[in-house]
């Protein structure tokens, strides 16, 4: 029996320990896809006490203390922090299984070095002693990120944004992890939104360009790409219901733009193919500049009305959607590639029932402008767990090159999520220290050095072709 | 190498093993849902042989004698019962892998003290050996069933049933086991069925309310439920062929519900439009009453035209469906919250791909009502074996609190069929015990008995509230 | 640790050794289904060298470079064969986990007694060891063939061809593996394609039927059904986008048909009622003269346009597809099962999340006219891989009679693929010697040699209908 979360965690070979403790356990973390807010690395906030650092806006550790009838004034509500962290600490025992049970007691291990588990007995003591060690200023939220040995993150930001806080954090040379924008948006293309005009003036203005017109609305956002390409952004991030292809001609396309002006109702067509033009065009840019495409999809949002009127969008009440037709997928990918040639893209479902499918649109649209220019991305939110890694990584072995897989990210709000990427390492060095141990693949090392380091970090230098040192 | 199906069966690591004989083994048997007959527990029949207590209505037994090219002659026909045993017996030898397999051989080694293998060359000594012992009154179905340590059981009843069988049995004092009934209406609601008039006659009758109206209906359904109720009822249960969710208002289903007295034929639409106001009626009183409410769907029903007319419903020729749309799903649910509540609810696909969707819809409506207020089903039907139960806990554990779980059912027609609960719990522990062996979990006997005990018994005992004492 | 793919690969534990080396490894091979060019067998085809041989039309090597970021120069382009090989050879070495990694090596062993690892630095000593080999006459095709105890192949053919490579290599009596014709009428259904026309022209002149009508049609392919069958013919195949079911009465299809010849543009609804009828007929017959009806589905194919155009199909663009609804694949059996009874049948889908819904459609259509009637097919294409293989095996164990499974096809272009049958009977002995070994079926030998030699070979003799031996 293996003793509880040690050293060799998750790694039951001698090939699994010594690919991770040689090679993928000393890597640094690449995190391109993220959503910290950079202001709170400009000013290197610092974090009162375990419940506001861990449970302030993780929707994750909402849900699972609501699973275990937890009262919202407890989680979300005005009970004393003190009081939630009692609530989570028991939630937590309960959850074996759960990537948060070993999330958390990651986070505690690294950052705090406690190594005992977390559970309604505990938790005054660990309260306790956590608490301490965070007034410390080694425990400032730049410091965190650079003991986790990150080089490099990027943040998830609107076109509308003005990026002064990465700017502030660029010019500050006593901090020298690279932080870099990504480009989400989001909120120019979801005009079924009540928010959208007031959106579109705030965007106007930012841009400099008046928006009456799809026209202009494009106009706008090459504007802004410029202006977040001058300030190193190198990643574009969408999140879609589905991959939706119905593609009309442009006057059709002016036509739902200025009916949504207008105030008009617009029929579900008529969105799905605004949103589909508005696609291909993102698509085509990011294809001229170099950028990568992510493409999140599979997610059905907001489905509790009565906790989204109380809570707002991104608290614990999403699922996985499962209306993501193929033909949509394809015909979108194979349209862009028709017209001035795909960016590299990323696909990530939140359905894993999605991961044979993505697995081999990718070879339908792979070529030499990259090496892997189309990937499947990690195993997203739900799917963030040892099943989903392995399913995720096992399917990408089976249908394609996992040698050539950019890997890891963390896709978390949380300055603590680091050790994230070490589980995912763990769990990568386990199953192909698996292959090699059943005789599956040779024990050469130095081709297995190369696809560790490739996947823990590597490929993704290569890919997303950041000014970092191959390591 | 393991002995064949020994103490051990199933239980691979010491800590699999402890959790099972320590806890798991020894705890009693809550069976919410199945579809025995209570008269015969009512009538405490004794089965004359093996054929008549194995093959007499088991569809899932039939299938498999089909799959081996048996003639129905030898299945459902005229052929002796002693004939029929042995074409069971040869099928059984080849059904290697097949949940079938081990729960035959459980439940001869449990029932029958016979520990051999059943096939072709055994059929003729196991046959003797088990008509025998069926000659004593130690296994008429009250033994078999208290001797399996059942303390209570919920039957599956007809909104018009008289429930005089279940009277008859909480009148006797000689048995002590809890024998309840659980609320089905689909014949009330399946009102595309040809019966449906016939149905409502006999439902008009038994309620006292004629029923000329939905509105009616509803009456004489509200009558049956406090008749339930007062009888001792808890649960309910639903067939669905998916969760669908298609709101108009009540004066259209009125409208529907008149065409189809006056024998006009309905579009698929209208069906679905009064089924979601049947079931959104229903639900909305299970809250009230504070009754679990269980959703079957996924199923596609009676395939086999000519086999339907020869040998009716429930006779094997029911498969997987893969229509069953997140949107409704969730739409349904909403609208339920949003209207006076949801109630506790269970939701059983018998689609394994919707494991993860389901996992993902728990946690958008979980809340202080109840500890695991809403729960995904144990693996049912088709998936009731090692595979689906090990994806169903796994999914559940990545996704919520697998701590919660109110855990297995035997959802069958036979007596013998206990052994099941004990099948699930031996695949709980591996799982569990896998964890904890592999330093995934601290060896914590204190929460592991919790969880242990939890998912075997106390959870189902806790959130159906049942008269019944924690273990 | 186990060494590199040494003979006991892929199996863990004594008993998976020994059913694999006692039972399956020995058993010849039935190649059911594969698409190798009979020409070349009659012509007994020398290939030149590795790049040939390995890479000429092999499109799942194709993607893997292309997902390697190779040229296509170097895939289908003018590079030299010696460069190809060079690429290909360093695509593999990244290939861990991919089952082209294992068939490349297996097929080093088996056919060149290579038993190091290809990648880019052994590339030259490998390409010249297996040249110098291939120059031997015991490297033409049919030494390949019988070299690997292949009993009996079935090549893909179409309804217009001539058969007359089959019949040459019939009359050869040097030669005594029996090459079969398979029908695959896909041309004669598809009348969406734009050479539809011209393929009827070919048809009417070859079956000397003027088609005209779909009476005609289904003239002429009943007297080609003839010409198939008097030659052997025991297996059709047909490839479907998936198994539709909308049937309209003849006269509308004759209107559809005579639509098309008119040049008139068909709604999709007309091309998915057209194909019912058509698959109507074709498997009605199928019944009456015996054959196995081979159904391929759940594909998306040329999905990439701008590779379609300079390469044409089957070249490395098609997806798996996730449109295929249960009620009409079930609708389509029951029809046909209707009226005159159905086929022998076998189904296979592209998309893994369909093995459970198949394995139980299997169980709605079995009966006493062939043991195992309804099959589902082997893990097919994308899913022809260690985790595919496990899956539909246990699928298909959970949910019916493994033993009765008709087993591996290699499906391949290639005359090196025989080795495919090995890597399957070595995952099927390690499946199931490892529920023996852990205790859930009895070590019986008979029992178990039964079931291994029958999902080798012998179970696949019987449900074709073979002139073979059982072994």
């Amino acid at each position: 029996m293996k003793l509880f979360m040690d050293e060799n965690f998750l790694l039951s070979t001698g090939t699994a320990e010594e690919l991770y403790h040689k090679y993928a356990g000393k890597m640094p973390i690449l995190d391109y896809h993220c959503h910290i807010d950079p202001r709170e690395i400009a000013e290197n906030r610092k974090y009162e006490n375990m419940t506001q650092i861990w449970l302030g806006g993780d929707h994750y550790k909402w849900r699972l203390m609501r699973a275990n009838g937890v009262n919202e004034h407890y989680i979300t509500g005005d009970a004393s922090d003190r009081e939630k962290f009692q609530k989570w600490a028991e939630t937590l025992e309960k959850s074996i299984g759960n990537p948060l049970f070993h999330w958390s007691h990651l986070e505690l291990q690294r950052y705090f070095d406690y190594h005992g588990m977390l559970d309604g007995e505990t938790a005054e003591e660990v309260w306790n002693l956590c608490n301490e060690q965070l007034q410390q200023d080694s425990m400032r939220v730049r410091n965190l990120i650079s003991s986790s040995c990150v080089t490099l993150l990027c943040t998830t930001d609107d076109p509308a944004d003005d990026l002064k806080w990465h700017k502030m954090i660029k010019d500050d040379e006593s901090f020298d992890v690279q932080v870099l924008p990504a480009w989400r948006p989001d909120k120019a293309m979801n005009l079924d939104k009540p928010q959208y005009p007031e959106y579109l003036s705030r965007l106007s203005e930012v841009s400099g360009v008046k928006i009456r017109t799809f026209a202009d609305l494009k106009e706008a956002l090459d504007a802004r790409m410029k202006y977040f390409c001058d300030r190193g952004c190198r990643v574009s991030d969408h999140g879609l219901d589905y991959v939706m292809y119905d593609p009309v001609p442009q006057a059709e396309i002016e036509r739902i733009f200025a009916d949504r002006l207008a105030g008009k109702k617009l029929s579900g067509q008529d969105i799905a193919r605004f949103k589909t033009a508005f696609m291909l065009f993102a698509a085509s840019r990011y294809a001229q500049m170099g950028w990568v495409m992510q493409l999140h999809y599979g997610c059905k949002r907001d489905n509790n009305t009565a906790m989204y009127i109380k809570l707002g969008p991104d608290t614990g009440y999403d699922c996985i959607s499962n209306y993501a037709p193929a033909h949509q997928l394809t015909g979108f990918l194979n349209a862009v590639n028709e017209t001035g040639g795909l960016p590299k893209t990323i696909l990530y479902s939140l359905n894993p029932g999605d991961d044979e499918l993505i697995g081999t649109v990718l070879g339908c649209f792979q070529n030499s402008d990259a090496v892997g220019k189309i990937q499947q991305g990690s195993a997203w939110w739900f799917n963030d767990n040892k099943t989903g890694m392995i399913k995720q990584m096992t399917s990408l072995a089976n249908l394609g090159l996992l040698g050539n897989f950019v890997g890891m990210l963390t896709d978390s709000r949380s300055f603590l999520s680091y050790p994230r990427h070490e589980y995912f390492r763990r769990i990568m060095c386990e199953l192909i220290g698996g292959w090699v141990e059943n005789g599956e693949y040779p024990k050469n090392m130095k081709n297995l050095e190369k696809i560790v380091k490739g996947i823990s970090y590597n490929n993704a230098v290569r890919y997303f072709d950041f000014d970092l040192e191959i390591k």
